[in-house]
Formats: C-alpha cells, sequence, structure tokens
C-alpha cells in the first residue's frame, strides 16, 4: 500500500498530528469533546475545545448500530472523513480493538494518516468487542500479540507524530491494579504514545492508584463517564494529561429529538417547538453557505448554463 | 441492472411501500417527522410517528457538507440504508432533483427499492441544486424533461407502492399560481404519486390557494418549516393529504449539542451535565443491546473461541 | 436491522436463491465459474453458464490487495453488488469466516439477501484468515462456535432459498479425514445446505475419499483449482454435485494484460494489440449502451435542456 | 473542507504529483497506460511505464455500468484508492465533466489530492456526460463555465504539482478547428496545465493539424485510440507531449475472460485453459503477499492468540 503522508496545510503552521502529540505531552491537562458527525465535530470546534473524541459507542449508535463492530472499519473511516473535513481540530478516534490483527491495524492507521487523523486509541480486548459498560470479565487480549499491534501501526504512521494510544481494560476486566500496571508498561516498550486506562466505578480510587503508580511513564488519558461525580481537580492532580468526554454530545442530541418528536407528536404544530431548536439560519452557517455563495461569484459566469436553461426553460 | 424486489417481510403484513401510499392517500391527514440517522429514524419510530422524512438539508449538514449536492447519489443512499435498517417506518427521501438527469434517477430508485425506502420525492430544479430557502429565483427544470424523470422512475420502481413525489418549486421561484398549477398537473400526468407544493413565506396563503385550485387531483404534501405559525387545522381544512416536519430533529440536536459544549468547556466536569443528558443506558437500549446479550446465548456456545483466548491468555 | 427481503423479479419466475439451491440439489453435477467484477460476471453469463463464484481471492487480487481480509465486509458488499446488478445468474460468494463471529455473519447475510445474492460459503478458519493455499497447518475453528455461526445465518436469512455452504478445511490443515467427516456432519446438522471439501494437493484423492464416507447427507461442491488434471468424470462419480472454476477469470486477465502492456511498452504503437484485444464495440455492447439509446428516446423531450444548452452555448 | 496536502513518501524523493508534472512538461514525449482497477495498475507498473490513465470508461465497465456518469464521484474515487495504494506511478484520472459544476468539482479535486492521485482530466461536455464515441454532435460546456471549473480545481488543489488537463471535445462535437483552438486557449488561460485533443476519425489528420497551430502553448495529450494506425513518430513530429493507451488493458482483459469461459463450459476441465491463464503463485505474488509472511514473523508473537486458538480447539 503505497503511503499518502498526510499534513494538514489548513492548520499551518502546526500539523493536527503535531497538535495532538502536544495536548498529550504538555503539563496542562486537555479535554477533548466527542463528536460522532461532521455536524458535531464543527459544534465542538465552536465551543472552544482543542481536541475531537471520536468515540466508537457514539457513531455506532449514532449511525443506529451496537458497539460490537457491527460497523466495518471502512465504514467508521467514511464518518471519519466527514469528521476530518468538518473541522480542524485534531481527532483522537476510537479505534475498539483495531478490526483484527496486526494487518488489520497496520491498514486502518494508514488510512486515518491519509485523511488527516491525528491518532488512534486500540483497546486490549478480542475482535469483535463488546463495549466495556457491558457484561462482566470480558476477556483481555494477549499481551504479546497486542503489542505486535502497537508495533506495527507504529511502523505504519506516515506522519511522526500520529498517535497511537493502547486502552488498558485490565480493572474493567476484573483483573487488578497489578496487571493493570504491567500492561501499560508493556504498551509503552512496544511505543504507545499515551495510555488510557479505563474504569467502570463510579469513584475514581482505582483510576487514581492507576494514576501515582504508573507516574510519568507515558501520559495517561482519563474517561470519566461512570465516575463523573469526581471533581476534575483530583484527577488533575493525579496526573492526568487529558481528559475525554466520552458521549455526551451524542447523550445530549437523545434527549433533544426525544423531546421535539414527543412535542410535534402531541401537539401537531411546530409552533411548540420553533423556540426550542436551533434557527434554520444557523443550520445554514453551520454548513458554510455563505462561503459557496462568495465561491459562485468567482466561479460561475453569468452566462453559464445555469442561467442558459433559465431562459431556455 | 438486475432488480431486486424489496419486500420488507419485518413488516408484514403490510409493506413499509404500502403503508407510504396509504398514509397519503386515506382521507386523514400523515404527518411525517424528519430524520437524519440511524439514531434519529429510531427516535421518530419510538415516537409514535406513522414515517420518516429523510431531509436532504438535514442528512447534508448532519454529515457537515452543504445542501447543494455536495454528497455524493451513493454517500446519501449508505445513510438511506442506515435509517432503513433502524427503523420499520416507511421513509419517504428528499432526492433533490434526481441527482442528473433520468438515468441517474432510475439508478436511484432501484437502489432505494433495494434498501427499503419507501418513496422518493424529487423537485423541478436544476442539477446540482441549491437549498430553496437561499437565494432568489432559481431556476427551474423544463417541464418535458421532468416529466420524463417521473416517466423513467415510475418504470424502474421494483415495488408497485413505491411512490414517487414531485415538488413544485414554482411558488418559490417567484414563477407564480400559474405555473405552479400547470406544473402539478403535469407531474401528475406523467405518473407523479403525490405533489409536494413548497413555499418560502412565512404565511401560508399561496399555499392554501393552490391546495383550493389543484383540489384533488393528487394528494397534496406540506412543508410548514416557514409558515410554522399557520395552525394545522387550515392546513387540513385546505385538503392537505401529508404534513411534513422537515428539519426539527436536526434543529434540536444542534441546540443540545451546543448547550452541552459550552457547558463543559466552561465549567470542566460531567456533573454540570450529567442530568441534562439522556442517560448512557439509553444509548445501549436504542441500540438494541438486550437484542445481541440473547443472541450471544443462543449461537456462542460454552467452548467458543472467545473463552478459549481467556483462558490462553 | 429490518430485513428487505430480496426477490429478483427480473429473474421470475425463480428467484436466484431458488435457482442457486436447485443446482445444489439436482441429480446432474453444476458448474460455477469465477466471476470478480461485473464485467467477469457478465461474461460468465454471456458463456453460458449457470452460477457465478464470487471468490474472495479474485475479489482481493482484483482490488490490490491480498486475500487476507484486508477488505472490510461492506467493501466486498459493494463489489458484489456491481456483480449482482451486471448479471442474472445465482452468485455464490465466497465469505471467508464470515468477517468476525456470529453477529457479523449475520449482518453479511442480512445485506447479501438484500443484495440479490444467492448464497454465502465460509470456512472454519479464524478471523482474519490467510489463504487455504498459503501456510502450513492453519488453525481451525472451534466446531461449536462454527455451527453457531452456521445457525445464525440460517435464522437471518430472508429468503427461504438462501443457500448457506461450509467449507472444511480439516484436510488442507493437515487434520486429516476423520476431522473432516466429523466436521461435514456437525455443519450438515447445523443447517448447511451444502459442503465444500477442500485440498491443496495435486490429486484428488483425499477429495474422493471424503465423498465416498459423506456420501448424499448433503451436497458436495468440489474447487479443482490444484487438482486440475483430475478428469471431470471422475469428481462426478465420486459424487460431486457442483464444481468451482475457482480463480481462472482473473488469472486469465493477468495474462492477457500482461501481454498487452509488454507490446505496447516495447512498441509503443496500437497496431501491435489492436487485434488481440476486445473491439471497442464490445465494450459498449457489455455495458448496454442499446438500451440506454432507446431510454433516452422513451424519456429525454426534444426540449430537454441539455437541447437547450446547445443552442444557449 | 479542511485540506490534508497529501504527498506520498513511498515515492521519494520526487512525489508523483511532481512527477505527472514532469511527464507532461519534458521535451521527450510520455505514455500512459491506462488501468481500472488494482490489479490492472499494479501491472502497468510491473510493464514499466511512467503513469497511469485511470479511464472512465474502462473502470465504468470493469464494475459493469455504462459510461454515462452510473458511478456517483464517491464510487470513481474508492477505485482510485485502490489503484493509489496499488502502484507507486503517478496517475492521471479521466475525471469526465467533474461530475457536476465547479463546487462538486472542487470537492473531488480536493479528494484526489488526498488519495495521492497525480492529475484529473475534465472534458467539456455536459453533465451527465455520454462517451465521445457515442452520438453525434454532443453538447458542448459553455466557455465561461468551463473555465470557471477550472479555476475553481486550481485553487483547491493541496498539492502545487497536481495537475489539471482540459479536454476539447470541440472536434469530436462537429464544431471545427476553430473551435476547439479557441476553447484551448481559454482554457490553457484558465489555468489548465495541458490539454488533451481528442478525435473520432480514424486518420490523425485534423489532431495533427490542432498540434500545430497550438503550437506549446501548453503540452498536448492525444488518445489514440480510433486513429490507431498513425504511427507514433507522426504524433510525436506533431508536437504531442504525451500519449494514452486508453482502454487496452480492459480490452485485453475482455478477450482472455471470453476465451477462458469459453473452453471451460465447452471442455469442462482445467485442464484445457490451465496453460493458457497466470499461475496462481502470480496472483499472490502480485498481491505481496510475501511482505505479509514476514510481518507476521516480527509482529506475531509465538503466544498470540492464533496460536492458542489451535490449542484450545
Amino acid at each position: 500500500m503505497q503511503k499518502h503522508v498526510a499534513l494538514d496545510r489548513a492548520s499551518a503552521p502546526v500539523s493536527r498530528f503535531t497538535r495532538l502529540r502536544e495536548l498529550l505531552q504538555r503539563p496542562d491537562l486537555a479535554f477533548l469533546m466527542e463528536a460522532h458527525s461532521g455536524l458535531s465535530a464543527k459544534i465542538v470546534e465552536e465551543a472552544g475545545f482543542e481536541g475531537i473524541w471520536a468515540s466508537g459507542l457514539s457513531m455506532s449508535a449514532a449511525l443506529g448500530v451496537r458497539d460490537n463492530n457491527e460497523l466495518s472499519w471502512t465504514q467508521v473511516l467514511d464518518m471519519l472523513e466527514y469528521m476530518s473535513d468538518a473541522s480542524s481540530l485534531p481527532i483522537l478516534v476510537d479505534g475498539d480493538t483495531g478490526y483484527g490483527n496486526f494487518n488489520n491495524f497496520r491498514r486502518f492507521v494508514a488510512k486515518l494518516c491519509d485523511r488527516g487523523i491525528a491518532g488512534v486509541c486500540i483497546e486490549d480486548k478480542i475482535f469483535p468487542k463488546t463495549n466495556s459498560f457491558l457484561g462482566e470479565n470480558q476477556p483481555l487480549a494477549d499481551i504479546d500479540e497486542f503489542c505486535g499491534k502497537i508495533k506495527a501501526g507504529k511502523d505504519t504512521q506516515s506522519h511522526p507524530d500520529f498517535q497511537i494510544v493502547a486502552r488498558v481494560e485490565a480493572l474493567i476486566a476484573g483483573r487488578g491494579l497489578e496487571e493493570a500496571l504491567k500492561r501499560a508498561h508493556a504498551y509503552a516498550d512496544a511505543g504507545a504514545d499515551a495510555i488510557v486506562i479505563h474504569s467502570k466505578k463510579s469513584t475514581a480510587d482505582e483510576i487514581i492508584e492507576f494514576c501515582r503508580e504508573f507516574g510519568d511513564r507515558a501520559p495517561v488519558i482519563l474517561i470519566p463517564t461512570k465516575y463523573y461525580r469526581t471533581p476534575t481537580e483530583k484527577l488533575r492532580e493525579a496526573g492526568a494529561s487529558m481528559i475525554i468526554w466520552a458521549n455526551h454530545n451524542l447523550r445530549a442530541s437523545i434527549r433533544a429529538m426525544r423531546d421535539t418528536c414527543a412535542a410535534l407528536q402531541e401537539h401537531q404544530t411546530l409552533l411548540e417547538v420553533e423556540s426550542d431548536v436551533a434557527p434554520l439560519g444557523d443550520v445554514f452557517s453551520l454548513a458554510g453557505s455563505q462561503e459557496l455563495e462568495e465561491a459562485e461569484k468567482r466561479y460561475l459566469s453569468a452566462t453559464a448554463p445555469r442561467r442558459a436553461i433559465v431562459l431556455a426553460a
């Protein structure tokens, strides 16, 4: 497979690959906000976030399927391309288990670089995956096999700052702190640029313990979906490098669409919802209609067929 | 091109094609709610609506592009397939101008039938289209050419009840009621199963006048996005067969995602948003996780590789 | 996922699903010829064959990738749709290991039925697969897990005559006749409509022995790529129901394109190749240009924009 | 839309964009050979050609559809990506009329650059197009509109050496030499990097006359499909910069697949064809199986799940 090194000129002077790397390595805590579509990617950027988490759960749910690799890796790639085109932010994509073995993951990494996606996170479970919040004691990947996958990805990336993040599932799988640390070190040794330590507990105790033990061996990313009550300050103090708000744009849109559908179904008139939804004009401005209007002046001559057709019709 | 007549068994005894036809032909006013993704299609069904409007504006905006045929027709088709799989409701898709001439439209119709989409609406403008609410006096298609397109579609559909709806843009283009009526009659003569009469005025006067003149020559569909203040009762009395709430799920989700992003960006903690978004469990139940759990019991043996791998790891 | 029962009207009165079933169950030996594209599917039909083998090796090689699940299952599906549209023959697709577990296979089966593909063959190996002619002693799937996959596929198919064929790799994996027979019986018990017994030996001895032992428990399909010297009569006598010429269109095209490229590269003139390649007119007739010409007369009016534009230009 | 400047590292030190530009601008005549798939792209490179012509006719025919924009632009893009991945050669793609207006063309150009395609040729006809060798006096695009399209493409390309070639159809449309020259100059003024002058006559007289008059205003590309009897020396003397062998890999493969199918259908044994087709091993070597075998040693540990599964099975 030829490699098309992807450099995003639009975000010069610093590429999106480099910006994601910097977010992970700088002393200040960084935040990524979930997006699952071109539109949500735009909204994340508009709000001032520095980066996007392309959640596998959210992308699956938005398309109407389950978070069990029901989407093919190219279907995910298609959605990522919309997101990459829609926003200039660095995107870290939730790559599940890498869609197979090291070879499938190599292909995914090569295509991510082509599409301008700044990094990928893979988790040490088995393809096809099950969402980590479902079931109990899910099987984990063999450590050596997972390290081979990380190495293969690092050898494949076409931009030097593309980030490969390893997600440790040992705590969720009930395998304990020792196992989690052993895996995190092995993955960092294999070349992982950062570690996600994941938990489904409602408190952050085990997460904070992990951070303390792991120290600054590599940047640590946290996803406090379940331990959302823990003050961010405590996670910062524990040494986290990055926090991901993992699925809240999706969940916000579910709530809003349900409310809107219910109101319209009950009252059968738009008067009930008009003031609760974004103005129609915002749909056009978010999509960038202004740019096209200007481009039409630049590139569409007065004698172009569109007008010719009007006269002829 | 071979035709794979699509009959949706899941919705037996009456196919989705037939149900859309019945919604249009029955005396009672019918309502379609906009969806733009598998998820929104599920939410529309959950709310009790009888059918879905797959809006071109909404699908484009959701993917981050403009409503100017920036999506290829196969990209639209891919999204429609997600929607068709996610919901058992009949879907009427906004087919813009049919993506080219009669031949491109034939291909689109054939694929819609394969994917279980119940009907398509095409508008009498020129490819590539501009959203009807933008610009002034957009050029209209030649009447004969547009009638040829309708005929070609009707000759192509693989299910007898697939619906082809013709959208008359004459009023919006400033061509007046006479032109609108002339076109509506021509399209019905060419085989259109229903007529959309579209307007961008904030009152329904010209729409109601059209309905009165057109009578029951064919079912008439209204899209009161701009004249949303008009009571639905008046549209019912005017003789409308169907009303489309055209983009309000999209606009609801924009508002909600903006609010959520703003709160997280400002407060840097999930505590601020957790109670305003759908519970995480709803994401799983909307996606149908329960069905998979049961299927795993049925189809995954206790000695299957997943377990083998656990032991071996 | 909604099911869109696919019935191909064009091939009335007997659907392609039913025709594949009949090819497998009739007393007479049936032959499938490999295709890997819409074009090759047309050529197979034109030559008088009764069915098509959509080879995974050939489709991968034609697209330039390896037969190791480098294509996603939706990329394969896209190519199958071109083939299904291009030919009215029943198509049996090489579904590798089913692209994951029973759930991935269910999704694939549902989409195959939608696309009018008449059947799928899955092999009892591990995802991602390696081509059976490469390497030694490839690992085999767990029998129970593979049977669960077959059952899940049979429960999912939306046409009653869709065929699920189980390919036994035990002989190639060096596991012997006993293992092969045990697996073939288990797969038939689980609902497989036919069995492929595969071999990479240059003689048919082990294949014939299998056929004798297996008897008429289920139709048996042979792929004599490696034992091509064995007279077809011997395979017929052994009781085979179907023979697949598995990759010879692809290999024929490789040879021909290499010869043509070499001649043009050496002589730098088309005179050297014109008489050795199909006439240009055949490209148009294979594509069906005649039908479009007639359709243009039917659906394109004399006043249509195309002509209008000429005058205006 | 974000731009991901595509630079193909694999072909360092000179990118494919730059190499196509050099082929067009150097004094020596250059030759492009047609390909329509990943496989044919590999064969073109293997034969020693310096570049690839991704023919619209061939890609359409290979997929089983007509050369009338029956493929969406993203379906074409998908095939181009396979070709770009399969070969390190610069690829010039036949972009038909640019798939709509200047805006559709902009999107296509942006995506071509992302995929590492070195250049695009657009023709001055109307969307949807008809193959130039079919019908008579096809309508031509408005000159100003076509120039706007060229400008929009040049303003969009993310690599400075991406080539936009304008194909003049005036001679084929029966509009004469004057019109052809007028258009060629206008297109060069608008920024076209080269001109294709196309003809469907069996002699090269009008082509040579054009070349003489046009001089070296811009590089001229010839496609001698119909005037194949003209010695290449005469085209070189006329001042052509590049010659395209436009569809001969496709036509070679049609002939070969027909012969192979006929032989197998008649004789029902592989013995008849085995020596006339490429050896099976060549399929694997063309696909690059060797590289994967080596990568497995590097990235797959001895304790990886594949082996674990063997033991567990």
